[in-house]
């Protein structure tokens, strides 16, 4: 059997930031950032999991995001991406992430911290287990709970750069939006060259979906 | 009778370089800067107007390149694109410019300077006009040279944003190259936010083409 794969999804202005800039917790986007999502909050396939009925479900975008969450069996992402804070549980107003009772992932959920915290159990199929081990822990841990499917780097983009960095990333959709922040955070600053191979492109109106293999 | 278009053709990589770190003369495209332009090189509608024989004629980016040229009557480019010294004309190596007595572009080209000079008549059908009025007065040249085809900005990096922000520019096509530069000559830096509406993207191993039109 295969190790499950470790892939990303992520959503880039054609000036290659994936936040905006003056990110706060009351937007955890940054300036603009919303300009990046837009084009998925409006899919069937992403609103189903978060609950929310309706959106379009024609799309060619739609498939893109459904054949994505179909493949994933474990997420893992970064604390800062989780609850915004400063990830001292306690003072958190955060702590438990920002997706209430019942979060889109319905997988276990493995999250980078420094601060060690009892697994959070949530509704429909998530859990949040705090990994304070690095990065090399989290994806092992990941991997044992996505059974046949992959697992899905969730972000940001500190936790994307020390993925890459360290030959563990397999596959890289980049969501490219016509947009332009002019500043915030950029996914591929100050990284050692890696290479990559195109697996596959799509267009649509909104967005161009770049999917490539990273040889490691 | 319309005017004729400004469209911008150029190569990127993937994390937003248009060219590598440390350019010398010597070295123009700065370090790793010629593995943007691998996937033309090779190409029989690039290497037939540089005078060379051979090449891929049957890929798709071939049909790209040569749907950009036959588009092509005029050529707008930055001082130093042209020479790359300090366009003080009579003190630089390179005052002619990089190409030889038949240059590659074979239709009229006009160079923005600070330094007043005559017209340079090449073989082949390539002339250099040297334009100290700024981006305008090039721009409005161009277009009365192109006819009814339409004018290519050239580059380099600072002068696609001069006219990006005056709103001068009608289409642009990335060339995006999955290789990481790691640093260098980024070309969406600093700017204003502009809009853009996907026109067409097309996909080859080595490279996609993304092609935008700019609202201004």
């Amino acid at each position: 059997m295969t190790s499950p794969k470790l892939r990303l999804d992520i959503s880039m202005s054609l000036d290659g930031f994936v936040a905006g800039p003056s990110r706060t917790l009351e937007q955890p986007l940054g300036e603009g950032g919303e300009g990046l999502h837009e084009w998925v909050f409006r899919l069937a396939s992403w609103r189903e999991p978060h609950g929310l009925s309706g959106g379009d479900a024609e799309a060619v975008d739609n498939e893109v995001v459904a054949e994505g969450l179909r493949a994933t069996g474990a997420v893992v992402m970064g604390r800062r991406m989780f609850s915004g804070g400063e990830g001292q549980w306690a003072d958190d107003t955060n702590a438990d992430g920002w997706w209430g009772d019942d979060p889109p992932f319905h997988v276990p959920v493995f999250v980078l911290t420094h601060h060690a915290r009892e697994t959070v159990i949530k509704e429909g199929g998530t859990s949040f287990t705090f990994v304070t081990e690095g990065v090399e822990a989290a994806l092992e841990q990941a991997r044992a709970a996505a059974g046949d499917k992959g697992v899905s780097l969730a972000g940001g983009a500190n936790v994307v750069q020390e993925y890459l960095q360290a030959g563990l990333l397999d596959e890289l959709q980049i969501h490219l939006v016509p947009v332009f922040l002019g500043g915030g955070v950029r996914l591929f600053d100050g990284l050692e060259p890696i290479e990559l191979e195109t697996m596959r492109v799509i267009e649509s109106d909104a967005v161009t979906h770049l999917k490539y293999r990273v040889v490691n």
